[in-house]
């Protein structure tokens, strides 16, 4: 079955009138992990302190849950709680957020679109996965309503932003901290799941104000993630992409951490673009070292995202920037209607499969 | 006297074998403010739940701090604590670190050393104030050691950072958090004190990855400030600096947060800049409203910096690559060694003062 025991991803959800608290999906119903494997890190309100105790821990947790739900050990009806009777909540409290840019034909097409006629990719892309800070406090879990931000859009132009677009993307949920000095240990150690993002851009607002230290109001305002994190554990992976040039020794992979995820981008209800994850040119586990090596310390709760999942084919691209060649050439959606960027109403929903199993969705509508 | 009954700066310390908590400087010592002040929120090992009461409940605290400390109410002397008796921790929990770029003379600097024979100013910079976010999770305290990071420097160039720099600037601390979508009220409603910061910022891993998206692991490994949080009420204010072209409407000032704070920058002891904080051109007030008209919300723990302080002199600069002309004008040091960066076992010491106020001071020593 879909979100079956080969999936259990984790959430906080309530139930009406009860606090938040921590469970798992399994099926169409939420398992209640406090009472049902007696133990009240499951009672808090974020998954923060079960991802803290580390990846024995949450192998034993999933073992225990998997006998539960397949009969060797009982489990309490009670505790099995209807989808339709919870409300599901942000599922961690994000410490720091870091938003990389992994995917070769994302940053190729954006550099083709943003500085015709020079080389699309800048001489440090192919060295080092590039990444930024974003604001950790205005990531919001699926669902919650996303306003369209004012700013300047340009030289004494200040209105709403007219440009509003999305970002596909695959997050990465760090539960082992590190010191502040030491660079991480393996990607296993640390990394406790994976959430789908949408890291919602305002592409006049980010264009005016980019140079030269980066995004900043063009991405602060929201961005959104799935509410199950799907545990690593769970993830199919496969080998990442050859890479020209050899990265440096800190960034040469010890393992196989490409992943073969799937990725889905629904504009009021109708898909416009399937990005898959297989192909990123950075796979997670060198966003990680390349995060840590100048001794950053990572925290519990840490998020860092993938960028913008995009494949070399039109309809593999995960930013209406680059389906719509920054608004030239409108998409034309099934029902007949065109977009360039998001319009007020607008509902966009992006989901994930990796083979088997779902990932599941986060979705937003723009107010 | 200095650290008298005008100042009164917060921070959170612990006496040998007790548990961190928050006091209140005054002279050479500390006031344990849960037990003098019968109030628990005083207890927390961080300040930000006394942040969060807000601006009547910062106004009347002070009110009872000074009554008690001047005579008119009691005050025990056990709660007076000698500073040498006690260590100095991290004063609140950071939320999101924003990092400004505010300094005319800064920014005209970093133009002409990076970008020569073109025009230091990039278009946007006089019309809005130029920012980005930092990584919350590496600010650490005063004292703090500070390690070398390691990074690429080039294509294929792998080791320690080279240009290890600082940049001098004041932080302002946010109490009162902003909902989901709505801009900042008051600056004075809603920031609690400032801070003195030093950024430390690795230059050559900086200006090979910061295209397109900015500074990232040039500035993570570590961000110093100040264990003294001065009250905003205690800081004099001026007029900020003429500003042109006019700002937009949303940037316009509404009072005087222009700050007549003077810093100086001291290696190994030897004063080496005195960069004034008067001539900054955009204000703190505006950097909030900036922060937020894009509907960001705040949360207690916010911090932002101003960016790099640096006057029009060149004794009046905050960062090194600035004072050495990016190394090919090293300072000579009144004992008689130079400096193009920081060589390992330097000692920085930011410190600052607003008129007859002292806002102390923010060390660290490379190693």
């Amino acid at each position: 079955m879909t979100w079956g025991v080969d999936n259990l991803p984790y959430g906080v959800f309530s139930c009406p009138g009860e606090r938040p608290r921590v469970g798992v999906r399994y099926g169409d119903k939420v398992l209640d992990l406090a009472p049902a494997l007696h133990d009240e890190v499951f009672a808090a309100p974020s998954l923060n302190p079960f991802m803290a105790r580390g990846r024995m821990a949450w192998h034993d947790t999933r073992t225990l849950i998997q006998n539960k739900l397949t009969g060797d050990l009982p489990v309490t009806e009670a505790h099995l709680i209807p989808l339709e009777q919870v409300r599901l909540h942000m599922p961690f409290e994000v410490a720091d957020y870091v938003d990389f840019y992994c995917s070769i034909d994302h940053a190729s097409n954006l550099g083709r679109i943003l500085r015709p006629g020079s080389e699309p990719l800048l001489p440090n892309w192919r060295h080092l996965p590039v990444g930024y800070h974003g604001r950790s406090g205005t990531v919001v879990v699926s669902g919650t309503p996303v306003r369209r931000p004012h700013g300047q859009l340009s030289a004494g132009v200040f209105g709403p932003c007219a440009k509003l677009d999305i970002e596909a993307e695959l997050g990465f949920v760090v539960g082992v901290p590190t010191a502040l000095g030491s660079p991480a240990g393996a990607f296993e150690d640390h990394v406790f799941g994976v959430t789908l993002v949408n890291d919602w851009s305002a592409r006049d607002i980010q264009s005016w104000e980019y140079v030269p230290l980066g995004p900043f109001l063009a991405k602060s305002f929201a961005t959104s993630i799935s509410p199950w994190i799907t545990p690593l554990e769970a993830l199919p992976r496969i080998p990442g992409r050859v890479q020209d040039p050899e990265p440096a020794a800190y960034l040469r992979r010890q393992g196989d951490w490409g992943l073969d995820v799937q990725l889905e981008v629904v504009l009021n209800g109708e898909v416009v673009s399937r990005p898959p994850y297989s192909g990123m040119y950075w796979t997670p586990d060198q966003m990680l070292a390349h995060l840590t090596v100048n001794g950053a310390a990572l925290r519990t709760g840490d998020l860092f995202a993938s960028g913008t999942v995009s494949g070399p084919e039109r309809a593999e691209r995960g930013s209406l920037i680059e389906l719509t060649w920054n608004g030239t050439d409108p998409i034309k959606l099934p029902s007949g209607e065109t977009r360039s960027f998001l319009q007020d109403g607008d509902t966009v929903t992006i989901r994930a499969t990796a083979g088997a199993l779902t990932l599941g969705e986060v979705s937003g509508t723009i107010v």
